[in-house]
């Protein structure tokens, strides 16, 4: 019998359909070759096809905008948000508008062309995150900014459009809708439970072990209950934190560490999919005390069609739990 | 400048990313054949290949199951939702599911197995719209259905698994979360504005031009002010209706004509793109007064990746003025 679940995070219902249920391994991607012979404005030595660097961990001895770097950050060159300093909401009767101001810059991940997170050095990975914490910090003073958000799209199914492995961030002027959803039912939770929904959700699939994928000391991901998509995975540090940006040198690493695993598990079982991540954190300079940071990582193996536009329930066919093993087995 | 739009309707926003913006034209698909060499279970000949018919329009001596059938309607195969009574919903302290009871059925649109709805003649699309009302009215008297949803997914990118046109019923035990919301913002923009806000929407397209598509007696097609896709189209009655089931004949005759027309448009203009459409209207047998029944129709034309999934907030890069006018130009 296919079983409707809820996730307390979300609120939201899916679907976990076992009557269309396919095998895990028959989500198994095939590779595909990137078209040859375009020039990647994120290799090394291509620096000026990019707009001016804005931060980049670098040699000692090299030049803005030149070789020698091993992580860049640099402008979006074609931003849906835009630096500005009036938000300018006209709220009409019926229809609102407002100036889509922010900031949109792109963290190339490594001059490596063609690994991205889950096969690059852990080394590299620490110094990926360590750019989002820096790039987060020199922004969120902007009065202007209410939240930014961290994303990788992975593969062309996924959104890229660019192969080079890279991250996005956005700035923008309101507190997105997905995260004010969270914020409050993560709120309600605490009232009632005298701890949020992700402690509780984290404490009960440690003891469960089954939806499990990796833990370390202070981080964990695992499958969650209500997953929406085949192989979502939910990574969060174990000790309810609210603020991403505040964590320490030493606890990058080991963030790096499970983050560069977990996706080396998709990467290895999976044989490279498509895959979305975004990092979910409190709005820019508020601590949120009963929001828990997270990273949701969601493969795109599958379509989002009619039934799941029009209700906002998705079906899953892969069970949770089985994506779960799958993904742990040796 | 890009501007951030808001939904009356849904109280989403959206981005409209001018700065990343194409010329309508450079969304017109490249047609792609279909995998030749499949039998197909929906053409004529092949009726035994699905479950038994649960209605159709057929000739008058033609026999279930067998040839003669102009529209013709069966259980899905592979449901997510599976026939039972017992919604049986255990509420978790953390974790709540249900069974997921109910019906999904297949309308399979003619026996013609290359033209929908947007080519195939007028008094065939009646006969689908009709065959919606047979099969809600049909359904809707369990009192386990709390709601029913008509889908199509034409196009592989939209989701579609047979190619054969056809639409797609849910019947589902619960009232799904993007209606449940509609209904909220209807009611609240109802109260503090004596009219709901989708009345208030046509009203203002009819005034303004810019964003129509199609315009009969009793209904309008037109683009909408926030529309989260290239080339979206929401379809209503003028005068406000919460039901779509109450539809007399004559009125689904010029339903019928509206909504070939506009599709008609899609396929015209854009030479045949993947599209999902879905039909919403008030929960099974109640009258939700201040609710608007209406089709929204996307075009899967853009990818939805990260940032759309952590946020919520939807960058369209086609102005919708440019799309309405993109698509009524002659």
């Amino acid at each position: 019998m296919p079983e409707l679940r809820s996730n307390p995070l979300t609120k939201k219902w899916v679907v976990i359909a076992t009557e269309r249920a396919k095998r895990p391994d028959s989500y198994v991607c095939v590779r595909r070759e990137e078209e040859p012979g375009k020039l990647c404005p994120f290799c090394l030595g291509n620096e000026g096809m990019t707009p001016p660097e804005t931060f980049a961990y670098r040699e000692a001895n090299s030049l803005p905008d030149g070789p020698g770097w091993q992580v860049r950050v640099v402008p979006n060159k074609f931003p849906a948000f835009i630096r500005g300093n009036n938000f300018d909401l006209k709220q009409g009767p019926l229809y609102s508008t407002a100036s889509a101001i922010g900031e949109q810059e792109v963290i190339i991940h490594a001059p490596d062309h063609v690994n991205d997170l889950g096969t690059l050095p852990e080394e590299q990975v620490t110094l990926v995150l360590e750019a989002y914490k820096e790039r987060y910090c020199a922004l969120c003073v902007n009065k202007n900014i209410k939240y930014i958000l961290f994303v990788v799209n992975h593969g062309k199914e996924a959104g890229a459009s660019i192969a080079h492995p890279h991250s996005q961030l956005f700035a923008i002027p309101l507190t997105p809708e997905v995260v004010e959803n969270e914020i409050k039912n993560s709120y309600e939770f605490y009232k009632e439970n005298g701890e949020c929904s992700l402690c509780s959700m984290i404490k009960e699939e440690l003891k469960k072990k089954e939806r499990m994928v990796v833990e370390t000391e202070k981080f964990v991901s695992f499958v969650p209950f209500a997953a929406t998509v085949p192989f979502e995975v939910l990574l969060a540090p174990k000790n309810h934190k609210a603020q991403f940006e505040l964590y320490s040198k030493e606890e990058i690493k080991e963030l790096a560490y499970i983050l560069k695993k977990t996706l080396n598990l998709l990467y290895k079982k999976l044989n490279d999919p498509p895959f979305n991540y975004y990092l979910h954190t409190s709005p820019c300079c508020q601590n949120i005390s009963f929001y828990h940071w997270h990273f949701e990582i969601l493969p795109k193996l599958t379509t989002m069609a009619g039934f799941e536009m029009g209700t906002g329930i998705i079906i899953n066919p892969v069970l949770p739990e089985e994506a779960a093993r799958f993904l742990r087995e040796k």
